[in-house]
């Protein structure tokens, strides 16, 4: 009789963008007249840029020709894409050969299916709060969960503590929820902790390109000794407005080895590749061309200008979080603007007084993890004008 | 300490198409001045047809503007293309509801990833010769793996044996590597035999669009009681020419459960769409728009078209062996041609000796299986000068 992956009872029905969904819906329908401002999901809204849209249709028409026709791609990604990623680390002082590069559909799917290599004894330690992807993928495969805490106090930037012992551990800098992005000397930190331990740190980067302060790595490798203990994950999504096209990169360095239960050593490179080569047959043609014009000066230039843009947002919500004398992280090296919300209010009390005093829909904090609650999440990634009238409206509100 | 799953030991490598790749290589080296034909890998060599790279650069075009651009698409993929699928089964009088239907970047990866739903003790029926990635998403994830054997008597067709117990099956038809195509009395017995013993079959319907024998159900759902034992994978890779441009899809019907090991039940669309939630974040619009033009009227016809070219290709190399009096499956239902080795010889010898005297490379069988051993794989998917010139070197050499 086939039975079922049990584990998957221990996965948390994921309420959080439902539950929003659903008293959003509730609200419109008993005031169709009020137009609602949503600074809550985590998606773009810039269209893809010029030279991106151009290149991934002269991938098209390549397509639609013999002579320039591609099937199979390389299950690790085109040479042409992985050299321009190694050069785009360049830019910012981090080497990474274009054979460390692997293509894919983009972070989450990496991010989850790179559990398949690890062993399920491994026990795996999630900062809290969380991106919820590290947590169910774990619990998917029956690993131990534990959680280290980012508060208000450490600037919702947990660090390591030598008394826990762990075999995996996700970092996501800048953060998803929080904002809050590791400096450098943090992030030697987390790598001395994973050397002593030889735990594996599974570096989330996937808002990278929001860093602006040259005091925040854009890449865990910046760190050294990071090249024996990490792999590195990032996504074309925010950094190009991918969300919708799909493609992103993970890289292992070639030093990075893994043990059996005896003792032999392992590349981590290449169980990768093992498992790609199995599972996946790599990232579509036009969409591999759309990537690598993201990383020539032209779309460089048009792919900063729209972060720049999502940016400006971010300071007109913090300067009026600032005047409002409401505590918040991130917005500055992130796209992610994590407020405490006012005179002790609970996540959940805060989005409804939004919602129904001035039409905001953020994303209650507590929904990421027990850290959390009386916090509230609001992205960047909107219109210029809603932002402003978003803001407007809060600065409105009576607390 | 980080440790790897051991299973990964137990993953055969397969040397198959590096050990081809090998030997042409040596060949061509010794040999720079003979053209040497490719008949053994299975990728397309057509481009896509007009319908779909119009339709794909629309798709390009749409998320340059503002107004249309889109961001995270749905998990399951878009409704419009899902209808569209749900449309082309009814063409061929099987139905299946666009909400059974998951869109995914290629049936490869959905046939790799739905292990990740069921229970590690399940075990697993494969066919032999079989296409490996059954076997090693298996052997990754630690189940038991019995073999059906296909041989000559049964027309490389494995039929089920009542007195094996098995929980997951996995059936390919029209079959890779051997061309062979279960009847649709065939497939009744094979779900007859799953139901029996609350076994799911995991149908791999890669090869449905080159079935043109009306006994040949171009789907396990047109057989009675599949949608209570079923799961259906199929791509466009060579329905339509998509194994670079990466789109297929999944259908699980509503209908089909699983239990826990205390008999409580479970639907299995609902813990795969969870697992797709978790671990996957569907696929690039432009190339859902790309798929959906394969279903309108203009884009069947092109396809088709290509379809037809394919199997003038087959039916040159079936009159050949025809001709040369070698016994062989497929070539009728399917783009594969499985031939008996002339003379009892060995794949491998059958391969150096086709590499040597006439300059042909096809696939020696005993990659696929032991069953495998002493047959050899051509494939329709050349050009047609380059097959007919392929059959004419065949015809020349003395056995």
């Amino acid at each position: 009789m086939a039975l079922m992956n049990e584990n998957f009872n221990d996965v948390k029905q994921s309420y959080l963008f439902a539950e929003i969904a659903k008293r959003v819906k509730e609200y419109t329908e008993k005031n169709p007249d009020k137009k609602v401002i949503r600074l809550g999901i985590g998606d773009v809204t810039l269209p893809l840029v010029p030279a991106v849209v151009e290149a991934m249709k002269k991938g098209c028409d390549e397509m639609g020709v013999k002579e320039t026709f591609k099937g199979y791609p390389d299950y690790e990604g085109y040479a042409f894409l992985r050299e321009a990623v190694s050069g785009y680390y360049k830019s910012f002082g981090v080497e990474v050969s274009a054979d460390e590069i692997m293509i894919s559909d983009g972070a989450k799917s990496d991010v989850g299916n790179i559990v398949d290599i690890f062993s399920q004894d491994n026990v795996v330690l999630v900062t809290d709060p969380v991106y919820p992807v590290y947590v169910d993928t774990n619990t998917m495969s029956g690993r131990k969960i534990i959680f280290a805490d980012s508060t208000e106090e450490n600037g919702f930037a947990a660090m390591p503590d030598d008394s826990v012992k762990c075999d995996l551990i996700y970092l996501c800098s800048p953060n998803n929820p929080t904002g809050a992005a590791y400096t450098k000397e943090q992030l030697e930190q987390w790598v001395k902790y994973a050397k002593k331990q030889n735990a594996i740190i599974l570096y989330d980067a996937a808002y990278e390109a929001y860093i602006s302060d040259s005091s925040v790595p854009r890449s865990i490798f910046a760190v050294e000794g990071a090249r024996e203990c990490a792999i590195e994950f990032c996504s074309l999504s925010k950094t190009a407005g991918f969300t919708g096209t799909r493609c992103g990169y993970t890289v292992i360095p070639k030093e990075l080895m893994i043990n059996d239960k005896n003792g032999n050593t392992y590349s981590v490179y290449k169980l990768w590749y093992r498992r790609q080569a199995t599972k996946f047959n790599g990232v579509s043609y036009p969409v591999q061309c759309a990537a690598a014009a993201c990383f020539t000066p032209e779309g460089q230039k048009q792919i900063k200008a729209n972060i720049a843009y999502y940016m400006d947002n971010a300071k007109v919500i913090s300067a009026a979080l600032d005047e409002l004398g409401i505590k918040y992280t991130g917005g500055k090296n992130s796209p992610y603007i994590w407020l405490k919300c006012p005179n002790g209010m609970k996540s959940w009390d805060f989005f409804d007084k939004l919602l129904n005093e001035v039409q905001v829909v953020g994303t209650p904090g507590a929904g990421f993890g027990v850290n959390g609650e009386g916090w509230f999440r609001l992205t960047a990634f909107g219109d210029k004008e809603n932002t402003a009238e978003a803001v407007k409206r809060i600065k409105s509100l009576k607390f």
